[in-house]
C-alpha cells in the first residue's frame, strides 16, 4: 500500500479458532498491519510453528497478554479471549484509547444483572456496558462508525437476528411464536481439550444440547426485545453438526394476520438491499453451509407456508466468519472508516 | 434351530441400502432362512461379490424378479423395490398367499387420489389399499399380527409419528401447531447414481430441502388425522446431514392449556411402556443418532418450555433401522407370530 | 442358556473405547455373563447412564478397581486399562487364579529392557513376561487354549502381522525390505480430553505421525524376528484418518527371487484356511474398512507387482475389533474352551 | 486495476470441480478478467445460479463450447474438459493463437503410442505433443514462459514428482526402488453421477484402488525417466480418503549408498529455495492436508530412516489446487509474464 499507511491491528487470544481465523482474514486485508498477537498457550512461538497454514505470511510472534502491551503498537484490537478472562484488560485498552472489538459475550448484555445470572459473576467493567455497541453490523452501522467498544455478536444470535430483526421491525410476525432450531459445526466450541468434542464423539453423530437454556438466549431476547419495545421469550434449540464450520438456523414464526410474501420480501430487502454480505435467495433456493464457509456471507431464504400458517426463515453463516471473526473485521472496517467489505469478499472454496 | 423349522423369507430389491440392511438383519435372525434375494442390477451374482461384509454368511445369489419367483420358496417377502416399480408384483404375491411387507410408499396412503397426487400415476393395485396395515408397529400390533400386506412407514413419518401419536391420542397439543424439523443422513436417498449425493456435495455441508412439499407429508397427515378424527396440515422441513445413517426429528407444538410434564410423560409411557424399541429418556437427556445406529431403537425425549409455551419432542432413529429394514423385520415378526424383538436387539456400535 | 452356566467375565477399564466395545460384544455373547465392570471415571454409575446405546441390556454398574475385586466374581478378566496403570493389579489377578487378557501393551514385549526403553519405566511384573502368550490368535491357538495371561496385540501390529507372518514363515520375502504404511481411525487414541483429537483438528485432515518411532514398532519387530529367527528392522509409518474406526495397512516387500503369486496365495491359505476371521480376497478385490467395521474380521489381499519387483499386501481391520476387543474375545473364547468365533460373527453394518 | 488492462481469460469445462475452482481463483486474480466460461451441462445459466458461492462476483454466464468461441474474446484458456473430449478444440485454439493450459491428461504423454495404450484411442492432435510443455511449474519455468500449450500435470503426479525429481536430479536414490503410496480426497474424481462416489459409499470408509495400473503411472514414469535419462518402473498405490480435497503422498525409496540427510535437504533446497509454493518443513514436522486446502501450496518433509535404509518423503497438496486449478493459474501467470504467485497466496482456511 504505497499511498496510505496501514493501520496497526492487534488480535488477543489469537490462537483459538476465532482468533486464528481473524489472523487469516487480517493477514490478507489491504489496509491492515497485524502488529501484535497474543496467546496464553503459545506465547513466544512463531505463528507458523503452531499454524503452518500461515507460513509465508509476515506475522509477529505470539506474545503474552499484558494491560500495557498495545501502547503505541496498535490502534485497534480484536479480542478473542474467553468471557470473563478478558474483561479487565479490555476495559484498560478502552481507557487508554485503543478501540476494541470483543468477540466474547462480555459486553453484549446491557444489564449487569442479566450478565450475573448468565455468567455467574459480577461484570468486571459494568460501566462500559451502555457504551458498548452491539456489532450486528447490518443494524448498527452509524453507531459502529463512532464506537470505541464493540460487542461482537454470538454466532447463534447472528444467524437468528439477521432473520428476525427485519420482520420484527415491520411487525410482520407474532413475537411470542418464535422458535429457533439451529445446527452448528464444532468450532462453535472453544479449541480446548475435551472428551465431548473428540472426533469419535462427534463424527457420525448428531444431537441437540442445552435446549431452552443456552447462554445465547438472553442475547437474542435482548436484541429482539429492543427492536420490539418489550420483553419476549423465545425457544432456542441448538444442535451439534459433524462438520467443522457453519450454522444453519431455521426460525419458525406465526405471521401476523395479513402478512404476505411480498411483505416479508420487502422487509428483508429494506434491511439488506445495501448489504454485501446477506444474500436473499431466490424463491425455491435454500441456504447451504458450504456456500458461506470461510466467508462473512449469510444466505437467507424464507417460506410462508399457508397450510400451517407458519413463516420459516432459514439462514446459513460460518460461525467463525459472519458468526465471529468475519463480522469482527466488518465492524473494525466501519470503526476505522473503511468500506465494511474490505478484505472480506473472497468466495467460499466449494466444494 | 433344532426344534423348529426356520421360516423362508425373501427380500426383493435386496441390493439397495434398505434391502441389504434387511439382508444383514435377517441373516442373523434366529427363526428365519433367507431363501430368495432379488436385484435388478446384480442378478446372477453372489451377495458377497457385491457386498463383501456379508461374506461368510450362507445366502442365495441375487436373482431377477418375476411374479412367480416366490412360489413354494418363501412364506413372506420384504420388498425394497422403489415406489410404482413393485406394485403389480406385490399384488400378485398377496394374491398367491405370500405375506408382504412393502418398504416403499405404495401402500401407505389409503386414498388412491392422494396417491395419484403425490406420485403422479394411478395406483396399480388400489384394491389393496384398504387392507394394507400401516406398519408403525407400536400402534398397530393387533392388525399386524393378522396382516397379509403391511405398508412399512417412511423413515421421516416414523421419527415424527412416534412423537406425535401419543400426544394426539391424549389430546395434549394443538393439532394446528405442529412443526417438524427433521435431519436425515444420506441413505434416506436411494443407492443410485447422482451428482446431488456425491461425497463432495454432501460432506461439510448441511441444508434443508423440499420444504413444505416433501412426499412424506401426506403420509404423516393421514396418520395424525386418523388419530385425531379430522384433517390437519403440518409443516415439515427435512434436512440433509453429512452422515450415513440416522434421522433426528424435532417436533414443536403448542400444548393444550393445562398440559403438564407429567401428562406428556404419561402419554409416552402409555404408548411405549411395553415397547422394547422406544426409549423414553430421562429428564435432561437428549437423543443422539449414534445411540440408535444400525438398530431398530428410537430415543425420545421432550421439553415442555413454559417460557415460550412450546412442547418440543425429539426422536432419534436409524433411517435404515426403525425407519426401514428394522421396522420391517419387527412387523414381519408379528405377522409370523414371533416376539417382535426377535433378531433386533443387538446394541449400536458406539463409537 | 439352559444347558450350561454362563462364565462370569469382568472388564476392567470398561468405559474407554476398547472397553465399551468389549462390553458391547460380551453383552451379546452366548456363553458369557458380564459380572464386573470397572471405570475410574464413572465408578458408581450405571453403564446406560454413560453409554445409552447399552440401555436395555442387563449389566452391572461401573465400579472402582481394587486388587481383590474379582474374587469369586469373575473367572476371566479383559483389561482395557492403560499401559503401566494396570500392571500390578493384573499380576495379582493372575496370582489369584483369574485368567487375564490384557489389551494394553504391558505384556507384549518379552524383554524387560525393551519395555523399559519403550515405556520409560521398569516393568512392574516382569516375572510374567515369559509366560504371557501373544494373542495374535491365528498364530497361537494351542498356547492360547492353555494360557493364564494373554497379551492382546496392538491394533497396528495385528494389521501388519497378519500379512507378514505367513510370508516370513515360508521365507517368501526379503525381511530387510519391509515397509508398513498404515492408516488408522481416531479411536486408536484413548478416549481422553485432548486438543489433538478434537473433531475440528481431525476432520477434513490427514497426516502421518510418529514416523519411524511409534511404540508399536518393537512389538512388530519382536514377532517378525521370532518367526524369522533373527532380529529385523522395519519402517512403520502410521497416519490418522478422519474416520472413527478402522486400520488399513499396506505392507511393501521385496519378494525373494522366484516367489510367485501362487506361493503367496499358498502361504496365506496355509495360515488362514481354517480361520473364520481373515478373508483372503479374490484377485482384483481390495480391502475396504467399511467391510470390517464393528467386527473381528480382517480383509486381506495382495499384489505381486513384477514391474517394480514388489509384493504389496493390504489388510483392513477394525482397530477396536480385531485390533482390540474383538480379538480379546476371540482369545478369551479359546482360553475358556469355546469356539473361537462365539459371539463374534455379526456382519458389519454397511453402509 | 487502473494502470494496466486485465488479460481476458476463458475457462472451458468450467462447471466441474477443477473448473469452478479455476473460476474461484481467477475471479480474485488481480490481473485477470474472466471473459468466457463454458459448461456443457449448464450452458445458458448464470454461474451463481449453479454455484451460489460465486454470487456477488461479476462473471459471464456459462456458454456452449464452440471452436471459434474464443476469437477476440480471450487471450488464454484454461481447459477443464475431460480427456479426449477437448483435444480437437484445444488444437484449434492453439492454431488460432490462443494460449492453452489443458488440465486434462491429453497433452501430458509425449509418446502417441503411450497415449493410445493408456486412453484407448489415437490422439486427435498428436502433432502438438512435442510442443506441449509439462506444467510442473517448479521444474519448467523457462519453457512455461514461452509456451503456447501447457499440459497441466495430474494431481497424483504433482504430489509425487515434487518429491522425486529433486532426488533423481542429484542421483540420491535407487530409481528402481520407488514406491508411491498416495491418498486422495474424492474431488480427484469428476463431478459426475455415480454410485461409487456417493457419500454413503465413501464416508467412514477407506480403500486402495487401481493398484499398479492407474492412468497416472505412465505420466510419472515419463517425467522421472526424462530426469533420469532412462526408463523406470515404479509402484503406485492410490487410495480414496473420506475427505473432499487433498492428496497426501508417501514415497519410499532406497537411498544411494552414502546419501545423507544434508544431501536430501540440499536437493530440496536447490529445487525449491525460490519457490513460494513448496514448503520444506522443519525436522520433526509432517505434512497435513488441511494446511494446503484450497491453496496452491505443497508441504514436503522427509525422513531418512537408517534402521531400514529407507528414504521417505511425504507431500501434501490440494488436488484441486496445486494438483489442478492452482497450478494451472501458476502456469498461466508465467505464460502471461506475471509473477507466478499472482492471485495464489491466500492462506488455507484452518480449521
Amino acid at each position: 500500500m504505497a499511498t496510505r499507511d496501514r493501520v496497526k491491528v492487534a488480535v488477543v487470544g489469537a490462537s483459538g479458532y476465532s482468533g486464528i481465523e481473524a489472523v487469516r482474514i487480517l493477514a490478507a486485508h489491504p489496509f491492515v498491519e497485524l502488529s501484535v498477537l497474543t496467546s496464553e498457550h503459545y506465547a513466544g512461538r512463531e505463528v507458523a510453528d503452531v499454524y503452518r497454514h500461515m507460513a509465508g505470511v509476515d506475522l509477529p510472534p505470539f506474545e503474552e497478554l499484558r494491560p500495557d502491551l498495545l501502547q503505541g503498537r496498535a490502534e485497534i484490537v480484536l479480542s478473542c479471549l474467553p468471557e470473563k478472562v478478558g474483561t479487565p484488560v479490555l476495559a484498560e485498552f478502552v481507557r487508554s484509547g485503543i478501540k476494541v472489538v470483543d468477540l466474547s459475550a462480555d459486553f453484549r448484555l446491557k444489564d449487569p444483572a442479566a450478565y450475573r445470572t448468565t455468567y455467574g459473576v459480577d461484570h468486571a467493567a459494568a460501566h462500559l456496558l451502555r457504551e458498548a455497541v452491539y456489532g450486528l453490523t447490518e443494524f448498527h452501522r452509524p453507531e459502529l462508525r463512532e464506537a470505541r467498544l464493540v460487542a461482537n455478536p454470538g454466532c447463534y444470535p447472528t444467524g437468528a437476528l439477521l432473520a428476525l430483526l427485519p420482520l420484527i421491525r415491520r411487525d410482520l410476525i407474532e413475537p411470542s411464536s418464535i422458535i429457533i432450531d439451529a445446527k452448528s459445526g464444532t468450532t462453535g466450541a472453544r479449541r480446548a481439550a475435551s472428551v465431548e468434542y473428540l472426533f469419535a464423539e462427534v463424527n457420525e453423530n448428531f444431537r441437540a444440547y442445552n435446549v431452552g437454556n443456552h447462554r445465547h438466549v438472553p442475547e437474542m431476547e435482548q436484541e429482539i426485545g429492543a427492536a420490539l419495545g418489550r420483553d419476549i421469550a423465545l425457544l432456542f434449540v441448538p444442535h451439534l453438526l459433524p462438520i467443522t464450520r457453519g450454522i444453519l438456523t431455521s426460525i419458525f414464526m406465526r405471521p401476523r394476520r395479513g402478512t404476505s410474501e411480498s411483505d416479508v420480501h420487502a422487509a428483508f430487502e429494506a434491511s439488506f438491499a445495501k448489504s454485501r454480505f446477506v444474500r436473499i435467495l431466490k424463491r425455491g433456493e435454500l441456504p447451504e453451509l458450504r456456500n458461506v464457509r470461510a466467508t462473512n456471507f449469510c444466505e437467507l431464504s424464507y417460506v410462508l407456508d399457508k397450510r400451517s400458517d407458519t413463516l420459516l426463515v432459514i439462514t446459513a453463516i460460518d460461525n467463525l466468519g459472519k458468526g465471529a471473526a468475519g463480522q469482527a473485521v466488518q465492524n473494525m472496517n466501519l470503526m476505522l472508516g473503511y468500506d465494511e467489505a474490505a478484505g472480506l469478499l473472497a468466495a467460499a472454496p466449494v466444494p
